[in-house]
């Protein structure tokens, strides 16, 4: 017995956003990997034989080592057992997807991956905004707010990001978007520049706040911490 | 009765690539307004007594006039019926949305917005790989292949697609590639940056060709015309 893995995303949250696919391989586990985002509603689908294993970081507890969430795929699948690896969002974006496959390649165990809604997707659809614009928006870009150790990526391309011909979507963006912001206003992006903050989006909790690039800066620097998932879009937006 | 507008996105596709919403608002819908691209098996979901109409473009035939469109959501909605806009892949990313959301708002026409899995999700996923990597990729964009005219868009920010850090997509790419790896060779790129183009996803027709930017360019120059919806990914692209 080899086998196999779903890796299964999970969306923004709403089970309503799941794919038929993502519905149908949950219906069928016998073992769900979860991180704490993607809990909830959704995990309801899988069977009540089904093991729920969860391997996500929790608030004051370290997450689980990488490695260690591989270990634990391949344990599984290596009995026969129908895994489902849930993931937030779309599973292939800004993850560590490629880890687990690279450990499942090496053990010679088969895997599929089943997109997902992602974040700016979900975010505009449910703000009855296109994501992009017609005439104006030229490109989408995507970037986290962070890297491992929380801090502003480094070696992030200004030009790129300043380009008020661009969306730009930011995930996990809200503890470094006043950082963010003072970067990009030094590469030239108005201070003016529409945003929109998008939280929970899909959940009961989802909010929205439409600001510009400076007025949010200045709100977030003020605020409170938030744990909530945050998603921020900037420049061509829609209205 | 104002009438409801629900703009369903397709996905990629296959049917299983639709989001749970996307498929209850086809099976309540009484009016589906479909562009070709997202016909066949997706429209089955609607029941035998809704209306179908197409409204997309037809090899040899012009598009019908975007107003048209937008007309014949209102007249349908306003009726009072359950509408149905299918968009194929997600509709809020570079279609024409906007227009035909301006339009119902200005009508007091009420809409929502499915969001679906978009064509760089769906090609990754397909082919086995993240759309990021966890340390190399720190910005995904998406790009259109041409503009209105079938040309490649003017105005393009040559500095953030040449870019060998991010992960770049261009939608319906194949008729102007050559052109755009031209130019972004140009600005710097490597000729020997992965790419990864990827054609029907989630079809029976669907297939992959991995190569190089300047391999690449050099086989579609000398390739025939393709009518077949076409990705192209290039950049820091997983193995």
């Amino acid at each position: 017995m080899n086998g196999f893995v779903s890796f299964v995303s999970s969306g923004p949250g709403d089970p309503e956003l799941l794919t038929v696919r993502a519905v149908n391989r949950l219906r069928e586990a016998e073992v769900v990997l979860y991180d704490d985002l993607s809990s909830g509603p959704i995990l309801d689908l899988a069977p009540t034989t089904a093991d729920l294993i969860s391997v996500g970081k929790r608030a004051g507890r370290a997450s689980p080592r990488q490695d260690h969430v591989s270990r634990l795929l391949i344990d599984h699948a290596a009995t026969g057992l129908k895994v489902v690896r849930l993931k937030s969002g779309d599973s292939g974006m800004f993850g560590r997807l490629e880890e687990e496959i690279t450990a499942l390649r090496a053990a010679g165990i088969g895997y599929e991956i089943v997109p997902g809604i992602t974040a700016p997707s979900a975010a505009c659809a449910a703000a009855g905004i296109p994501l992009t614009r017609r005439l104006n928006a030229r490109r989408v870009q995507f970037v986290t707010g962070h890297d491992v150790t929380g801090a502003l990526p480094e070696g992030l391309n200004w030009t790129a990001l300043a380009d008020p011909q661009a969306v730009t979507a930011v995930f996990m963006a809200r503890a470094t978007f006043p950082a963010l912001a003072e970067r990009l206003m030094a590469h030239g992006l108005a201070p003016g520049t529409p945003t929109l903050m998008a939280q929970g989006v899909s959940t009961p909790a989802q909010s929205f706040r439409r600001d510009t690039l400076a007025g949010l800066a200045a709100h977030l620097t003020d605020a409170a911490p938030d744990p909530a998932p945050t998603l921020i879009l900037y420049g061509a937006l829609a209205e």
